[in-house]
């Protein structure tokens, strides 16, 4: 999977203007950020002044990650490949050894623990076996002049797909609450382990650009304000 | 494909007096719907009064025809099926006789050409074929004791899932004029074939519980105001 | 100031169905609400399923309200009384004898205390004598053959307005949080008096449309989930 | 009135390379923008690929256009001068010479001449006294103790008020094509006056920063994408 940045605007001074422009108009545009400010409009879920930001990242994963990202409609903008325009790619998801393939517990709150390595074996093979002939008979449809948007429908939800996705600081952290495990998290989400992965790629991003935001979010209990 | 009218608030008259209250306030209340008022906000694009209604769908159609329903953000709410949380069914999506396969053209503009009862034979066998094949690696993992969640990552984009879909009648008309071709539409649209199957059983729905505002979108360009 | 429910769609029912689809599918359209399905969602913060419901509601308060309301943006719709188009009528904002005048602390914590009765009394006169000579200026700007939309300049925040506002049961549990001071929250809440009163009105309608939902919203913080 | 640039992300390149990853995938990353493609994407509408670019306003101008501002609620974020917080400056609005003062026709459909200049010294010294009544009430008010939250009641919709703004391409084309009146325009709009002046200052802004886009947007109706 692939987390890139490739545009942003504004750092936390942003957001601290875009804050103090309610008490003090157009001196606000010189102001600075400071951990208690931050921290201020953080505890006290003054979401609006962290929208004056904007980061946008070129992701690639698999679909049925995508088929999770897209369903953050707010402050989320998304131009993705489409397989009716485009021949897919054979790039497919195989879980590393180090996913937990079994779960324990029940829908809410599942636990995830490691499976033995028979069944990593099996579940790669297995996953190989049927992307390959998936992909063949895409391939096969298509030199028989079928339409891609019609001979994709045997394509798996994890064959990779790329995609540009822009979002301010604010929508961001509310997808990290969501699709992050941490410990710091007030509320505890169960994000699947590959969406994770993708947010985890963005956090690090995010903790760059707006490190007194980020740190603040953290100690915060990780709800997006 | 499934298209199920759940449930709807309003009606033209909903439209109309939420259109009033800009110049008779309270009085807007009782006020009727007319074919001319109607008329009046469609051509302006005076799009906000459109807005004061809902109907929710409840909708079962291929992943793929789904990735491009959640594309649209604003004005729509999804509760989708699960694959980390329930074992997805074997259905799945085989053309109909009567769906061209065969594209020309380039891409923005495809046309459509209908294929020889070959093409369809060997299509619907291939995809076939190709379904069986996914599903029964999927039930192996699942049997071998894999999360649902990872062992999906092989189900094809052909897998029939369900949803609730909500929207107001303004949302409801600008997917309408992206997901449907009619001659009537003023801005072309290449929708894939299978969403606008879908968006033609919504479209019925939409045509009974708000009839002069349906009447109006189509005679104004099927544009959403 | 007014409140009137309009228009609704949906109760507990409609939720609990969206929320099941992901596990049940379309055994999910029989569904019925209970308390612990609707805690569960609440606690969780699974907050789609509270968008498949709406409700439209025609309000009355002053300018300076609807310009707090206006800023809720995801899941509001508002078409409101014109200046532009329409004459407003000399209705204008005069606080009750139990609306607190005078604040103590610092931003973002006020405390307001009552006022003595002399503070009230000079407080009303000056509130009605500026109207009065305001609208007095706009009524003869009018007479002079001025736009409305350019005498209207002279008219106070205090000024009565309407309007037509539909939302879901997610936006306004959300608005709620914010809108409302209550022992119940989580998140303490500084909303103006006379917003407060708007969303208290609400609420009632609320509370009666979808009960369990309401019950849980309160039990679990008064946090929109 | 005062429309300032504070920040921005992206240009024409941004838009193209968003567009781009649907056939090109990770080659798009070195996209460059084109008259042609830009006009492909404005022609037919294609409208996601705008919002992969950002802008922060500052903007100072009187509370009756930050009403109508105010209601654009998809890709706009404010941050605003709160009257709650801060005691709010004497500065009013007064119509420029050139504001034509009578409107003629019917609603939906305003035309608006000049008016006489009797017209226009009676309309600013009408504005004025009733600006300075107003504040000195306003003024006596907290010097009595009152809360700024109550005492600006009286305070006039002229009354400036100023703040920060953030969009992408795609919502301020949209926001144009409501709020200015121009005559490559395909759907005529009739936005006031004063609300135009602040549209045409970011539209300076905005065919610098984005000038293929600019230029596209005016050759296809200024109808946003």
């Amino acid at each position: 999977m692939t987390v890139e940045l490739v545009n942003s605007m504004g750092g936390d001074d942003s957001i601290i203007r875009a804050m103090l422009v309610s008490t003090q108009g157009a001196e606000a545009l010189e102001a600075q950020a400071t951990e208690g400010r931050i921290n201020f409009l953080m505890k006290n879920r003054h979401g609006t002044p962290f929208e004056h930001g904007a980061m946008t990242f070129f992701i690639e994963a698999p679909i049925f990650v995508f088929r999770e990202f897209h369903r953050h409609r707010v402050g989320w903008s998304y131009n993705e490949v489409s397989g009716r325009y485009r021949q897919l790619d054979p790039t497919f998801y195989v879980p590393h050894s180090d996913r937990p393939l079994v779960q324990e517990g029940k829908p809410g709150a599942y636990e995830f623990v490691a499976g033995t390595g028979e069944q990593h074996y099996r579940t790669t093979s297995r996953l190989c076996r049927s992307y390959r002939a998936a992909y063949e008979e895409y391939e096969a449809m298509l030199e028989d002049g079928i339409a891609k948007e019609v001979a994709r429908a045997c394509l798996p939800v994890g064959t990779y797909t790329a995609m540009f996705a822009t979002c301010n600081p604010r929508s961001l952290m509310h997808f990290l609450g969501l699709r992050t495990k941490h410990d710091l998290a007030k509320f505890p989400s169960y994000p699947q382990y590959e969406i994770a992965e993708v947010a985890r790629g963005m956090e690090e991003y995010f903790a760059t650009l707006f490190p007194l935001t980020y740190k603040s979010y953290c100690l915060n209990g990780r709800v997006a304000p």
